[in-house]
């Protein structure tokens, strides 16, 4: 067992009850605070600058170097390993552990070293190299596939062979917080003889997760599927923005294009798998059998809870969709090792977003499109409006968290608002 | 007019016939020497080290800073901007013109500014921000939509109203001289019952060009189509590699994914916007209108000479297809103003290539797809054997160069040999 995860633990720091960060979580994230830009945790509201324990030497000999770790991104943090890395959140568990008074007696180093969250903003916490969305709920395909095409051949023929990704647009990620403006474009009502142009009508959000790779490969390389593990350094909450009128005129042959790469919002605390680790849950069965390639022992699947909450401007909000991490049909380890059978080659930083995460019932479907059924069951939210999509000045939160023996291990949120067309 | 463009001048170094590097091409790349790697430019097959002229004092008072010349990509220096960029690339023209003997006479500052290209390796010229392929010749698309849908409607809906393009993948691009691995991958026959996993047996290549960004745009923000050449800074040669049986059983509905992302060989030298300004040519006529953010004035297309050639393991060369760059329907303006009308962000060092450049006869298609029509009529090679696909052990290698008023600007080549797959 890890142990930073062991749930007696305590921390000296204050942790507000139902807070997605006790001491068993350690995520790391990047901060700007009054001083600069350095890299980060979270234990309930205070933050831990990590150039800062490093500076007064209380993580010695952990096989950090000064440049890693005075860096603004975590990429070449990542970059030394998880031998490095985990050992970094052991420290950290030690260190803010209530039977430790060292660094709590310390008040001129807490003053460099903790801040409370309102004193902080979060940045991108990697520089992300690659970005790639995968489309791996089987409930979200056939969705799809049963409003757009055949409901009696919901699934392409493809689908339950390949955990089916595309690549997606990395320099439009951004930080929960960030606002973003509805996208123009062009779209062609069925009806309408030419296409036209102006604000997407139609913006959606999609629930996602994605995980930051923390290993790099060689071009040609390929990722053996028991491997695929160690090259996941952790996992944020990930919201597709889409825009389904784009979406639907340009898409055909070659995918999504701006429809998506308008914005995608994170969460700013990357959760390390090693925090996911007791969550781990088996998979769905996958009939017919994969490939030998894609074949995978154990539970790779994790029982993180998923919300998706509309907060219209000034009004009440609406919780719009509970579903679950366990559900995606393909996971991770098989999307990392489909992704690199061929040989392309991954960086440290690289993004993978599972796409929608959608469950078995209309309450945990992944997005408006689904839960609206394309506008046709408008969604009737609290303070009495209605929803067949997104409108300017809602801003849509996901939130996401596993629980079990008492810990609750979170990501905090991806939130967003919706400006006006610019 | 632009002065290093004056067609009357001639460099005291030494260009051999038909270089595609004359005086007055200048482009800008980066190299390896046995002390370092560093900006560069070239005459004829002689290398000029750029951080050299600086430390010489050649480039001063241009607007350059040491960090920017010292570094080992070209994406700060395209980033400090055209007035800047195009600056030095005058400066290095009246340094290397027949009638200026003060860097010639100078033996000791030859010694480090110049080298020959036998004694320098080519590198990445630019760190690769983001990679976007467009589809955007007309000849093409019609030459695939007959072949793996109608003849009749051989192009889609959607086609001569956007320029199609899609995201690709930036890590797997790299320098010509790179050799890469024939990919293994999931393919399906149309008879067969299930997917198989294998290598390859379509490997093609595709002949394309790319532009790259040398201005970036914040979130939020669109191009102009009248300003969106601003942003270019240069071009080089691009072989979007393609594995045709993965790509067929992969690509509905979300695009090309592993059939693409395995490797693209790009050419060295990024030739610049302004050397090929003599080579502007009007564009074909776009019949229906383009919507009015589409809509643009003047020559927008480049004559650009395009060969393909297929070497096989110590064998006689084929040139397998002459194509040229005029062809293009939609070009660069119209595709990075439809790539940032949905506020899209650009950043210096993106890539966007062009889609396979198909001519209107069968000896200028782009690809092994359609010169041999799906594999239905073999090409028969110099050496006597026949290609449907790329072979193992092939070199492709793509040519480019304009050629007006007696002056020849080229791109030099990209080239890479298959190897089995690994």
């Amino acid at each position: 067992m890890i142990k930073a995860n062991n749930p007696q633990l305590k921390s000296w720091i204050e942790v507000p009850k139902n807070s997605d960060f006790p001491i068993q979580n350690i995520p790391f994230g990047v901060i700007k605070t009054i001083s600069g830009t350095t890299i980060a945790s979270r234990i309930g509201d205070t933050v831990i600058s990590i150039s800062a324990l490093y500076k007064f030497g209380y993580l010695n000999d952990l096989g950090l170097t000064e440049q890693t770790i005075n860096s603004s991104v975590l990429n070449d943090f990542i970059a030394l390993g998880k031998k490095v890395t985990n050992a970094v959140r052991e420290k950290i568990s030690e260190l803010f552990v209530d039977t430790n008074s060292t660094l709590k007696n310390n008040d001129a180093h807490k003053a460099e070293i903790l801040f409370s969250i309102t004193e902080i903003k979060n940045a991108l916490p990697v520089r992300i190299e690659n970005y790639t969305d995968f489309y791996s709920s089987k409930e979200h395909a056939t969705n799809v596939g049963t409003m757009f095409r055949d409901p009696k051949n919901a699934l392409l023929p493809n689908w339950l062979h390949i955990p089916i990704g595309y690549h997606g647009r990395a320099s439009s990620i951004v930080i929960s917080g960030t606002s973003i403006h509805r996208p123009k474009g062009q779209t062609k009502a069925p009806d309408a003889e030419l296409p036209s142009f102006g604000p997407s009508k139609q913006l959606d959000f999609e629930l996602e997760l994605a995980f930051v790779v923390g290993k790099e490969t060689q071009l040609g390389d390929s990722i053996p599927i028991d491997k695929a593990e160690e090259f996941i350094f952790g996992l944020v909450l990930f919201n597709d923005w889409s825009a389904r009128d784009i979406q639907a005129w340009e898409y055909v042959p070659l995918g999504p294009f701006l429809a998506k790469n308008f914005a995608s919002t994170i969460s700013p605390w990357i959760v390390t798998l090693e925090a996911l680790e007791p969550f781990r849950v088996a998979g769905p069965t996958q009939e017919p059998k994969v490939l030998p390639y894609l074949d995978y022992k154990g539970a790779k699947n994790y029982d993180i809870n998923l919300d998706v909450i509309i907060k219209p401007k000034g009004a009440e909000e609406t919780v719009v969709s509970k579903s679950n991490f366990k559900y995606m049909y393909w996971n991770m380890a098989q999307q990392l090792t489909h992704h690199t059978v061929n040989g392309c080659n991954m960086k440290v930083g690289d993004m993978y977003a599972s796409g929608t995460i959608s469950g078995p019932t209309e309450d945990s479907y992944g997005s408006m499109l689904e839960i609206t059924w394309r506008g046709t069951k408008p969604l009737k939210m609290k303070n009495g409006t209605e929803r067949k999509f997104i409108d300017d000045g809602d801003t849509v939160i996901i939130k996401g968290y596993c629980e079990k023996d008492g810990v609750r291990i979170g990501f905090g949120e991806s939130a967003s608002e919706v400006l006006p067309t610019k």
